[in-house]
């Protein structure tokens, strides 16, 4: 049996932390203790992981080196699947050994597919990076640039978050699969990159990391996908009297709810979209919970869990 | 027959260019072009390569953004093994399409184990990062750093730089290997780890990345180990009248000089040494020379050539 796990942001760095390496590490390091116990019951196991606060620190730290160039978006996301990977698969190498498994984990900088012709990149619409006064975003937008004022707290720039089509390492990370190791792939929803002739290119973009991980479910033919976030469940009704939390459901009736605007843009809605289209597609089961109920719901005793 | 080749800073960065993306990305294209010519001939091939400069950015823009927690050597170190990995196996792919090559390349995040016990830990000797005035060193000295006067250009950290002493990822890339895939591993010397109990544990320690080269080329059984770099052969009595290309030279004639003090520390001695190391416990041979004369080296017909 195949899992794909898509690590939420507080598997690596908790509300209010700032985001030192001792903490974001011990925050893997748990979060690998909870995958090292389906390990150990013989699940194969593909992991991703999101990158935002990451990615945003490293935005912010390259703005404030004047005369160092800045790097593109996908530079950017490669560093974090560098740094990421290595806390993931070096914690889950400690808990292999910990734990007698005669499995081994690897991280890979892995550059996933989308279509130059995506709509997204007409109308970008994914904030990144720190905020800046109107006038910084002004000059900004006359080299190209898209800016918009973002939750009242100043302007930041906005990039496309088009749609996922293939991860490009897919073969080798399958491979990887079958060779007893924990592969670690496609951090951040994956590079992206264009085709351009024959060239593969790195493009200034941001997948969706759940939209990511559906692709990776699917192109290592994973059974369930796992979608690991802050709350137990779905809600529905969330903050009214109806508030409800959502258990087994089939594709059609959460779909439904997503149709209603039930979920947030920008947060559940695109886990939940991401849960359909695996199922929709064949995949058995996914799964929107949080971390400390992974072992549970793997059992199908906890989380949101869509089915046909 | 198989390649370790170890790729210089100027395969990456050129001297007198500022880092910005382009110019990394079209100076890694143009040595994967000449990679190219020896994957399409048939060499298995694995690559390591330099991260000084894109290391060294890094750390002065943590440095640059007050707020947000500066990150460890190892981690910034992964983070350069993804953004240069990236490239790499961008470029490579690219390379291998454009040339109806039936090869794969793919970038690892990879660890290198250090002895904890490694005199270097008691003696930093290698300088790190942007350069600052005395009162900052002496300010850092008392949280326990080590700082020295640098080349006259102000005070700079430095950091133990240990003997590597196995590819944490070995197995791995050996497989990877035998699977028409060209690896990109140990990245910037790979990630420094130390094995505490049974844990593995990243430390704040560089290791050169000619040496795990040397380890790299060991681990997967390399014939050949090629270390590129900007001149084209190893001249000893450099800048006299004597001066004097080496072309085919042994071990021992070559160890000689080096114990003669021909070779710059930091520089070219780590280098030679490398490949002495490389060819006494019994690689076929090793060969400094620069990018452009790979071809022609692999064929035995430039550089420095070094053999038993």
């Amino acid at each position: 049996m195949r899992l794909t796990i898509a690590l939420g942001g507080n598997a690596i760095l908790k509300p209010g932390q700032n985001g030192n390496a001792e903490e974001q590490l011990s925050n893997v390091y748990e979060s690998c203790e909870q995958i090292g116990k389906l390990a150990a019951e013989g699940y194969q196991i593909v992991i991703t992981h999101g990158n935002g606060p990451q990615v945003g620190n490293i935005l912010l730290q390259q703005n404030s080196a004047k005369n160092i160039p800045e790097l593109p978006l996908d530079f950017c996301g490669a560093q974090t699947q560098g740094f990421i990977g290595y806390m993931i698969q070096n914690s889950l190498l400690n808990v292999f050994e910990k734990n007698n498994l005669d499995l081994k984990s690897t991280s890979l900088v892995t550059q996933v597919l989308v279509d130059k012709n995506d709509s997204a990149f007409y109308n970008p619409s994914k904030p990144v990076g720190p905020f800046f006064d109107r006038k910084h975003a002004k000059k900004q937008e006359e080299k190209g640039e898209k800016w918009i004022e973002d939750s009242g707290r100043g302007w930041r720039k906005v990039v496309p978050s088009p749609q996922p089509l293939k991860i490009i390492e897919k073969e080798l990370i399958n491979d990887l699969i079958e060779n007893e190791r924990v592969v670690i792939a496609a951090g951040g929803g994956g590079i992206p990159v264009i085709e351009n002739e024959s060239n593969l290119e790195g493009v200034e973009a941001v997948i969706d990391k759940d939209r990511a991980g559906c692709i990776l479910a699917q192109d290592t033919n994973s059974d369930f996908f796992f979608i690991l976030t802050d709350v137990d469940n779905v809600m529905i009704n969330y903050g009214t009297e109806e508030e409800k939390a959502l258990k087994e459901i089939t594709v059609s009736e959460i779909a439904k709810y997503l149709k209603e605007g039930q979920f947030g843009e920008g947060s559940m809605a695109p886990k939940v979209e991401s849960a359909i289209k695996f199922v929709k597609d064949g995949g058995k089961k996914a799964v929107i919970t949080s971390l400390s109920n992974l072992k549970a719901a793997v059992a199908g005793n906890a989380g949101t869990i869509i089915t046909l």
